[in-house]
């Protein structure tokens, strides 16, 4: 992954209605030079999240595009999830991958802000490695107390009112939260009970900001459409805490309060780093990587072309 | 994997003098048209695993190359390990990847068989699925009795006689069991004693052939040089008993004689299915598969050509 690439995260305030989030979709997908991933919803949450990527200018183009399709779509006034959210398109972040940095990104949540507040009339607050004001470096700053509250206090204090736009909020599609940051993984573990307080609990245990994992977020949510509840997640740095460090914190506290993990969900992308350092871990296999997988050691010959020569792999020449 | 390419494992009996293993590995690596995926020694088993791919035609002469060298530079009369063999060059499979069919692999062992008999002097067996006598589609039962006893029985019986070449076997070289399977997992637990009971019993609870876990292979044998154990396996199915199910089985058998794995290792290369499938279990992650990794996703995107119109794939025409 050495060529300049930008991953794009819009998180969407719909999670039930499949047609609305097929458009959001399709406008993304239709935009020349961008490649949708993934895209995954949630009905308790009633949220989806949209991966896609490609080069600068087309993932800016992408991102605009879908805010207009979200304010469109959907109505904050209408919408009730269990997850907390300020905005239609809530949250927009942009990710460096192969040799694109930080600052690559936080140049382009900055274009994609001012288009989002210039030509749809939303506002937008940054955060991450483009917020402009430091303690809006942390989303959940941005966003204490969500859209109901949030829209009564940005008129009120200006500490709160958003960095484009504004002061008043949208009154139907709120703001945008546009930032950069570096890949994080986005997983959920739903637990085997209705009781919230002991997601809750585990949340708390676990999360960096109460003294428990470094660069982990965690908050416990019900979700009523299967009788669960979950402890969600954001691992902000795996590299840090890793993933599999996560789920067995969580299994042996949920152990301790005698309930089970049901199953864990990923919402959006998997680096494979935190794949094979998981893979490692549970079968005790020092050093496993991407050299001991048959399909990511042939990978050069699939593209490569062989004559009576020698192999030739893509871009080299062949005498 | 679309493509039609061979894979070929040849395992030979030399672990400690790694000039020499160099040498076999240059053999392999210098015939055009195959690439060197893989290299894995083991001081105890005296015996190193390489692993390397390409079209038919260059795999079969890489091949004959590696049993060359090998009977050059390798003397089993002076060769003492804790794994079976007959041959400095022991056991040789090819494997279907891609497109490519047993049957296609089949005939490529013929091929191989004949020129190493014919060429090298060094008789060979058949096994797998090129095996010409039905009871020789087990490598074990080819190997019965490895080097040592198998000269012996060749000369008095037909029945151990080798396919190609012999009775005799060659003096210092052995003879070479040339096969095609499908691929297999080589997997590995090292476990926390000297106690090679342990091990044997182990061994011989999860083995297919003592009524264990389908398709699994097991020996238990010492490792003198680590002060540990070791349940050597085969996988020949890993989707009918998963990597995870054999290391929880071997697990929880070595609880109940109150030891600890130590480490596992793989010898050769892993199939990406089995590292996904063992993640899904451990994490409670169901559905877990490629599409959810980052870099498989994007792996298009860098291949692509990007223009102003679209993506363009490798191989697509750009309009």
């Amino acid at each position: 992954m050495t060529e300049s690439l930008i991953e794009c995260v819009p998180n969407f305030s719909e999670g039930r209605d499949s047609a609305r989030i097929d458009t959001i979709c399709s406008a993304i997908a239709a935009t020349p030079g961008v490649l949708v991933l993934n895209r995954t919803s949630d009905w308790d949450h009633h949220r989806s999240v949209i991966t896609f990527a490609g080069r600068r200018e087309p993932v800016v183009e992408a991102a605009v595009r879908a805010a207009r399709e979200a304010a469109r779509l959907i109505d904050l006034r209408q919408h009730r999830g269990v997850h907390p959210r300020v905005g239609a398109l809530d949250v927009l972040p942009f990710v460096p991958l192969g040799s694109a940095t930080l600052e690559d990104c936080a140049t382009l949540a900055h274009a994609a802000g001012e288009r989002i507040s210039a030509e749809l009339g939303i506002p937008v607050y940054f955060y991450g490695a483009a917020a402009r004001v430091p303690e809006r470096a942390a989303l959940e700053n941005v966003r204490r107390g969500q859209f109901e509250v949030l829209r009564e206090e940005a008129l009120q204090n200006p500490e709160r009112a958003p960095d484009l736009g504004g002061p008043a909020l949208h009154p139907s599609a709120g703001a945008v939260i546009v930032g950069a940051r570096k890949i994080l993984i986005a997983f959920n573990i739903n637990l085997r009970t209705t009781d919230l307080s002991i997601a809750r609990r585990i949340a708390r245990s676990i999360r960096a900001s109460s003294g428990g994992l470094p660069a982990v977020k965690a908050l416990g949510v019900p979700l009523p459409s299967r009788s669960l509840v979950q402890v969600s997640m954001n691992l902000t740095d795996f590299t840090m805490t890793p993933l599999h460090v996560v789920y067995e914190a969580v299994e042996q506290l949920a152990a301790a309060e005698r309930v089970e993990i049901a199953e864990s969900e990923l919402i959006g992308l998997l680096p494979r780093a935190a794949l094979d350092a998981a893979f490692s871990h549970y079968l005790k296999l020092p050093g496993f990587g991407a050299s001991c997988v048959i399909e990511d050691q042939i990978r050069p010959l699939q593209f490569a072309t062989v004559t009576p020569g020698g192999i030739f792999l893509p871009g080299e020449r062949i005498c």
